[in-house]
C-alpha cells in the first residue's frame, strides 16, 4: 500500500537498520559497555551550561503565550536578528534579519531550500564522500544528484571533474565541510577555486548555480584551522546551520538559512523559502529553542574532549597500519579498509562488537565511517579490537 | 530562479501577505489595540502549569545529552508508550508504542503519511469547508486534492457527494473534526457513515482507502459533545494529534501519529512513516517537548475560557441578524456573509479595523472565518463594528 518511492527507501534502509539491529542484539549478549558503536553522530559532550540557564531563564521571565505561540514562518524577528549579528561580528559580512530564516535543523533548510529551487530533472552537484541523506532531499523534489568521484589523496573536492559535470541543468551544488564522514575542511584555495568555476559556467551557460554550504560541523574544527564562510567567495551561496552538534542539541531540531541579498532572485527565494518552511510541514523551528539559540551565540560545547577522541583514535589506528588522513573537524575518521570489501570489513569488525559504517554509504566504498563522538573510554577499550582486526587480515 | 510549483505558491500566498501587511499598517495608523485581528488561530489561553512544572523537572533532573539528543526517528520509546497508554484509558483502545510516531505537529504528521502513501495521481478527498493547507500537504507528493462541496445546511461532510467521487484511484480521505473553520464536531452517525462508504467502496474498488483523521482541536469541545475516536469505526483509520492547541504550544511544533496494527500493510506503513519522518528533513520530533508532553498527558489549556468568548461572539452576531452555526468545538465561528462576495465583506471589515479570512480560502465562497482565540475585551470592542457592517449593508 505504500508508495513506490518509499518501497525503495525502505528497501535501501534496511542495511542500516539490520546493523542497527545487529547492534542492539549484540548488547543484548555481550552487554551494552562491551558493545563500541562508531555508527552514529549523536554527540556525547553535554550542552553546554548556558542551554540549561537560557532556559530557565526564558520560561521564568518571559510570556509562554508568547515563549511558545506561533510566529513569522521565518522565525522570531529578534532571533533572526541577534544570530544576523552574531554571524557578521564573526565574519565581517553584513546580513539583517531577513537574511535569516530559522529551520528545523539542517536537514529541514536544505530540504526548504530545495523545494524552493528545483524543478524536476534539475541537476544538484555533490561530491563523494557526502552524507548519504543528500540522495532522500533531492530525490523529494524530483532533482538528479550528481556526484563527483572521491578525491582520496586529500579528500577536498575533484574540482576538475566537477568543472566537466556542470551542465545547462546544474542549479545547485552541495559542499559540507568540515565534512561528514572525511574531517576535511575544506580550504579557502579550494573555496576560491570552486567559486572561480562556477562563476565561469554560470556565464557560459547563462544560468545562475547556487552553492549551499552544509555547516552543522563549523564549530567543530581543530588546531585553529580556517573555515572559510563561503558567502565572502561567491554571491548565489547559502548557508544551512544546526546547533545540534555546535550545542549538542541534535534532538530539538534547531537551526538556520543564511540567504544573501547578493544571490541571485533573492527577494523571491526569501519569500518562497519563508513559504516552503510552512507547507513543507515545519510550519517554524521549535520556539523556545530559537530563543534559546539567540542566549547562547557565543557558547559552545567543549571541542577539547572531541579532540581527545581524535588524537587517541587517529594515533591507535595509525600505529597498527590503517590508513586515514587526519580530520581537521567534525567528529569522524574516515578508514581505509585493509581488504577492499568495506562492507565485509565493517561485518568483520562486528565480530569484535566494534559497529562502523561503510564508506559506500557516503558513494566511497574501500573505507569506513568511524564516529568517535563517544566516551575517551569506549575508544581505549575498542582498539586492540581495531589492531586484532588488521593483524588477522594481513 | 525559484521553482515553478513555489512561484504558484507564492503568488497564491499573497492575498494572505497582503491581510497580513494591511493588518500591520491599520496597527500604526490606529495602534494595535484599535484593531481586532480575528484571522489567525494562535491561541490567546496560556499552557497550563503542567508544562512550566515538566520542562524545570526535565532539566533539572535528566541527563541533557538524553533529553537533548538523538533518539529513533519515531521519538523516544517511553513517551510513544505513555501516549499510547493514555489514549487506551481514554477510548478503550489497545495501542503499543509502535503505534505511535512523534511528529513535528500535526502539519508535520501529515506530510509524514501523505509522502508514505501517495504516488503521483492518487486523490485524496476531504470536504470543504477545510484547512486550506490540505492543498499544499497533498501537492507536495503529486497528489489530486478532490474536494467535495460544503453542506451549508449543519457542516456535517456531504456523504452522498462523497460517495459519488470515490474512484479507485482514491488513496486517501482527510476529515478535521472538531472543524476548522466551522467549529463543527462531526457525529458517531457520521463517522459510521462514512466509514460503511468507505468500506463497501474498498470492496468495490479492491484498494484501501486510508481515513486520516486531523485532530488537533479533539481537547477544545464544548457542552460535553462527543468527539468520536475515529479508529473505532474504521480499520484504516490514521490519527494525526498535535499539541498546539490542547496545550497552546504551537511553536513547539510536537504531535503525533497513531497508525493501529489493523490498518492495512501496517508494519510497511509504520517503517516508511519513520523513514518518511527522516527523510523529509524532521529527522525526529523535537525531543524536549517529547517529553514534556508526556508529563502533561492529563493536562489541557482552560476551554472555559474559549468557551465564553464563543458565548459571547456567537450570541452578540446572531442578535445583529448574522447567521452561523454554533460552534461545537475548537476556537472559530464561521459566519455566512451579509453579501455574496466574502473577501468584499473581508474588506468591508477591514475598514472598520476588523481582520477576519475569506471562506473562500477555506474552499467555501459565502461565509467567513472568525478565530476567537483572543482576548474577551477585543471581543468586546469588536462587536458594535460587526453590529455596524450588518446595518450599513441590508
Amino acid at each position: 500500500m505504500i508508495s513506490i518511492k518509499m518501497k525503495e527507501q525502505v528497501q535501501n534502509s534496511s542495511i542500516i537498520r539490520a546493523m542497527f539491529e545487529e547492534g542492539k542484539r549484540l548488547a543484548e549478549i555481550h552487554g551494552a559497555e562491551n558493545v563500541y558503536d562508531f555508527s552514529l553522530g549523536n554527540p556525547s559532550v553535554e550542552p553546554p551550561a548556558d542551554v540549561k540557564e537560557a532556559i530557565l531563564e526564558i520560561i521564568n521571565s518571559e510570556s509562554s503565550n508568547s515563549v511558545h505561540g506561533y510566529m513569522n514562518n521565518s522565525g522570531f524577528e529578534d532571533v533572526r536578528a541577534a544570530i544576523a549579528k552574531s554571524i557578521n561580528d564573526k565574519f565581517g559580512t553584513a546580513f539583517e534579519q531577513k537574511n535569516i530564516l530559522m529551520t528545523v535543523g539542517a536537514a529541514g533548510g536544505m530540504n526548504v531550500i530545495l523545494k524552493t529551487l528545483l524543478n524536476p530533472g534539475d541537476e544538484v552537484i555533490t561530491f563523494a564522500p557526502f552524507f548519504g541523506e543528500y540522495r532522500s532531499y533531492v530525490k523529494n523534489y524530483e532533482g538528479e544528484l550528481v556526484i563527483i568521484s572521491p578525491n582520496t589523496r586529500d579528500f577536498q573536492p575533484n574540482l576538475e571533474e566537477f568543472e566537466g559535470k556542470i551542465t545547462q541543468k546544474t542549479k545547485a551544488v552541495i559542499i559540507n565541510s568540515p565534512n561528514n564522514p572525511t574531517g576535511v575542511v575544506y580550504s579557502e584555495k579550494t573555496i576560491i577555486k570552486l567559486a572561480d568555476i562556477l562563476r565561469s559556467k554560470q556565464k557560459e551557460f547563462g544560468t545562475d548555480i547556487y552553492l549551499f554550504s552544509d555547516e552543522p560541523y563549523r564549530e567543530l574544527a581543530y588546531d585553529n584551522v580556517e573555515v572559510p564562510y563561503v558567502t565572502k567567495y561567491y554571491e548565489n551561496t547559502i548557508i544551512g546551520y544546526s546547533y545540534s552538534k555546535s550545542l549538542s542539541l541534535p534532538g530539538e531540531r534547531i537551526g538556520y538559512l543564511v540567504i544573501p541579498d547578493q544571490a541571485a532572485d533573492f527577494e523571491n527565494i526569501q519569500m518562497a523559502a519563508n513559504i516552503a518552511n510552512r507547507i513543507l510541514g515545519y510550519v517554524n523551528a521549535p520556539s523556545l529553542f530559537q530563543r534559546v539559540v539567540a542566549k547562547c551565540l557565543n557558547a559552545k560545547v567543549d571541542v577539547e574532549t572531541y579532540n581527545k577522541n581524535r588524537e587517541l583514535f587517529y594515533n591507535g589506528l595509525l600505529s597498527y597500519g590503517y590508513q586515514c588522513i587526519k580530520p581537521e573537524g567534525a567528529f569522524y575518521l574516515f578508514v581505509k579498509t585493509p581488504i577492499e570489501n568495506d562492507v565485509e570489513f565493517c561485518n568483520l569488525a562486528k565480530k569484535k562488537n566494534i559497529l562502523i559504517v561503510p564508506g559506500t554509504a557516503f558513494g566511497c566504498p574501500g573505507y569506513v565511517r568511524i564516529a568517535y563522538c563517544v566516551a575517551y573510554r569506549t575508544i581505549e577499550k575498542a582498539l586492540p579490537g581495531f589492531k586484532a582486526l588488521i593483524e588477522e587480515l594481513r
